[in-house]
């Protein structure tokens, strides 16, 4: 146990509220983009999985993620029980802080892809069970000790960790409920069902910007290498801003406008592919890494509607593709020059070559795909994971919790 | 005279703007919840009563609350003057920073309750009063050497200081004001009048959320504990979360729905309820405090509808019936071995019994019911309490303001 | 080359992403003011100006304004290559990421005044070339060693280098680009062209004040200095809470009623007004300088009205009018005891006399205006500035974007 560092402390408390703070961002990006009769429903979902993953990642995650050194699983310190003192120059309810709000983003990425159908009920099960079990079993093998941290794999601040599991999850979660109603025509051909509020996902996308630094930043744990973090900060700037230029002007080409909503998922998708790389780039490739992952999250929204997967948000493209990227990128672009630090506790500097990298992305969403496939089925066998065709046309404001979220208005809704 | 700390003064000037930034999230969930028609009647109450505050407590207030240790009020220190140097290890600029973002949240508690039928220069007047004169005095017994430090009575960030006193002030003004025309019918049941903007209010709890982590982290006034700065994180955060679950599963049962605005009620009753204890019980303790307040909060706003008291935002049982909870809740769970310290400056450590907690308590909310009783009385007779009836149904926004909140949309509004 | 300073580097990187969040604050704003179906093109503008003003300033502004000590611009450092090491106490990353916020905050204030007609490929074009070329020009003059800087002009954190700059372009392309269909009669009188959104103000407002802490306070390029920085807070704090008033009972002397949207922009008059001299004065200073900035804005509304320029938000009375207050401001109160710091690189203390802070503001936005307008000029005959009457019409998300910020709300627009 070593002494307490109050400035490395500060610092990683202020990553964590910023964390934390993403989570409104989340809210209302996916508010945003879906239409009015359901956005107090996927405000409910976003809020609540916050606090169900606060309790679950109390409770079990974090002791499968950071309860010993394990190769699969960590198994002590449940309720935080037992655990107590420092980690690294952290107190440890700080680190438990920025951990548990990283739990959280990873949850509440699912939102978003499944909005619009999904019963609430279904969703809080889910959201407690990745909190509690699922994230923090790829934690642990990342970041925790695991097997992967063992094998060099490197992922920063969570490209594959974070993004990649909450986008894998999404994928499934959205596969397995299907589009929603007219969101396909029955030759296959899409509809675009229109957002209906853009100021909301606006500050939305900026919040999660805003708060992306504390995510990056913040993986550094402290502030003993301020250099690094630095770095962090440049690189959280530049990759989005050409993720987004990217974007839009892919959508200008494609579509013959320039499109906000594909815009500011750009940015959102630079921000992913930067996340894993992000301390060991220099500003040149965040940039290259930024506009690879504004191209790749407009043609996943494209591939997505081939495949006739409804994702209404674009979380699969922003968060799975280009955490993918992201990772990959890592053994790429990665410079050992640079220190190659990790915010793993039991890692020991440097980073795999590309082939580990892809083995840790392809183990990592394996996994997930494999454990959430059976954890949805299990919900929908047991609660049903799709609300009834009459709640979906009147809206899941009204029918699962009895609101209107814009009292007075006059909105007209499709379908 | 001590030396300056940078870190300290670094840490409570984040928490300080991080308190201000809490003005965003009330003007945001007070204006959420009440109809258009009003809506920038609030957002003006909730944007200017912070200026009136921040001049108030520069003026006066700080000179009452901080200018020596008499056991009622300080009196030296008036605009500043002869103010200088340090207090702790933070220049004088630094805490008044924080301490007027403190009076700013007392004072904007209050505009909720009295929304939607209060006029704007009345409104004006009380909030320069309680930023001056009211909550001064509180915050003098108990932070700033008073004769309820002398008692040992202990309040870490304010559940009674802050939020005891804002909701005390809140339920006699909503009590005085009467309800809103069409709130509760002749036989005395209540109707529901719709909150028009619910992506708003959910916004403005995140900010709230987000922002307390420096109302009651920043309180120890410095990073010297970093261990009892991350103690009082876990439990600013394990606290609401355990609220909001609390409060949406008593919506569930008693309303057949989970219903949003309870369940984000639920959360913040939470932080209030960990405000006072929040660096002297464990995280344990906090999950406890917090179910209790999401408990205590449902059954406040059952208890004021029987009342026909109408608080249309839910001030009252958020911060009043809470602020006392939490509280209390420092003589139940409280654990010296913690440290017991203390944000007061004249406060040797230690403190209070039930009993004594429950003295404070009751001292201060009594002394904020008579005085804001007297401020309301005097205010109604010289300025009027009151809009005409002609303008609360028209809305306030139009006759007070001259203005339309959401220009060109289309919206029916209640009475 | 220094050490670097890990609690410098910290307090800059919160300061820059402070900055950075004004963007958002930025957005709502304009967004708010202006009418819906104009929303998406302006929060489309503020968010990509960022964009391009990362980019812009990476690839050529760091070079100009702090490459090297020339009179007039800097010349090393293009794309920060051989850009290594520290900058004082900070890493160069630090510094640079605290200096791009700022270079995107000089470009964004223009999008407000030419909102509602001006084309979004010219916006684009004039965003890259502020950030490249003409921002830093002036940055290096006043905080990259220039001739201003030798002449002890002093501007700590930008009301002439950041506000004035960016409300004397705004004000340049307002009058070049005319006023909207319909708001000025044949007569000369002006129409109110009400915004659509005011919470979106409100918070707009909020969110710029809580990140000005950053951009006033991290201008101390750290907390070395920690008296220094909580006196920028308290002042940070008492000159918008002046402003505010001050405003909100001009327009209740002026127009009948205390108007929130005057209010809102009085705050914003204090904040730029106490930008230049917020280190060098004392905190009665700060509130005089807030109340003459309050009055100045709404003179300066009334001013652009007879002058029949178009600014729909406000950007040139309040970046443009109190910026130039806030600079002259500096020699009239400034307080060389208070020790007069910089946060120029290459300045040595002390300022100059108002005679000195009149030739900067004259240097700096004479500058501006010529190359501004021709800039203006250039983009017009190549691309054209303004959109199509009918597109004008019909709204520019429509036919510049293909979008609908509020898909389903029934929405009248004007015009």
């Amino acid at each position: 146990m070593t002494e307490i560092n109050a400035l490395d402390t500060l610092w990683v408390l202020l990553a964590a509220l910023l964390v934390f703070f993403m989570q409104a961002g989340f809210a209302m990006v996916e508010a945003g983009l879906i239409r009015s009769k359901n956005a107090g429903n996927v405000l409910m979902k976003n809020f609540i999985d916050f606090c169900f993953a606060a309790l679950a990642f109390y409770i079990f995650g974090y002791a499968i993620m950071f309860g010993g050194t394990g190769p699969i699983v960590g198994t002590e310190g449940w309720f935080l029980f037992g655990v107590q003192g420092t980690v690294g120059s952290l107190p440890v309810e700080a680190f438990w802080f920025f951990q548990a709000a990283f739990a959280g983003t990873a949850a509440t990425i699912v939102s978003g892809a499944m909005a619009e159908r999904m019963r609430f009920v279904s969703y809080m099960a889910y959201s407690f069970l990745i909190s509690a079990f699922i994230y923090p079993v790829v934690g642990h093998w990342v970041w925790g000790g695991g097997w992967l941290s063992t094998l060099k794999f490197y992922d920063f601040a969570g490209s594959t960790v974070v993004h990649g599991v909450g986008g894998m999850a999404a994928l499934i979660g959205a596969w397995m409920l299907g589009p929603r109603i007219g969101r396909f025509n029955k030759d296959g051909s899409p509809n675009v069902i229109s957002g209906h509020n853009i100021p909301l996902v606006t500050i939305g996308v900026f919040i999660l910007w805003f708060g992306w630094y504390g995510f990056n930043a913040g993986s550094a744990l402290g502030m003993s290498d301020a250099a690094l973090v630095a770095r962090v900060a440049i690189n959280t700037t530049l990759a989005p801003a050409a993720g987004a230029i990217t974007a839009m002007l892919m959508s200008w080409v494609l579509f013959g406008k320039p499109d906000l909503s594909i815009t500011l998922n750009g940015a959102l998708a630079g921000l992913v592919g930067i996340t894993a790389p992000c301390a060991i780039v220099g500003s040149g490739a965040s940039i290259f890494i930024g506009i690879i992952a504004g191209i790749l999250v407009v043609y996943g929204v494209i591939g997505l509607n081939k495949l006739k997967i409804d994702d209404p948000v674009g979380a699969v493209p922003v968060h799975g593709l280009c955490g993918i990227w992201g990772t990959l990128a890592v053994g790429i672009f990665g410079q050992a020059a640079l220190g190659a630090p990790s915010n793993g506790l039991f890692y020991g500097g440097g980073f795999g070559p590309l082939g580990t990298q892809l083995l840790g992305v392809v183990a990592c969403l394996g996994f997930v795909a494999v454990t959430m496939g059976i954890v949805f089925k299990a919900i929908d066998a047991v609660l049903g994971l799709r609300v009834p065709r009459e709640t979906e046309l009147r809206g899941l404001d009204l029918d699962e919790h009895g609101m209107d979220s814009y009292s007075g208005f006059q909105i007209f809704t499709t379908e």
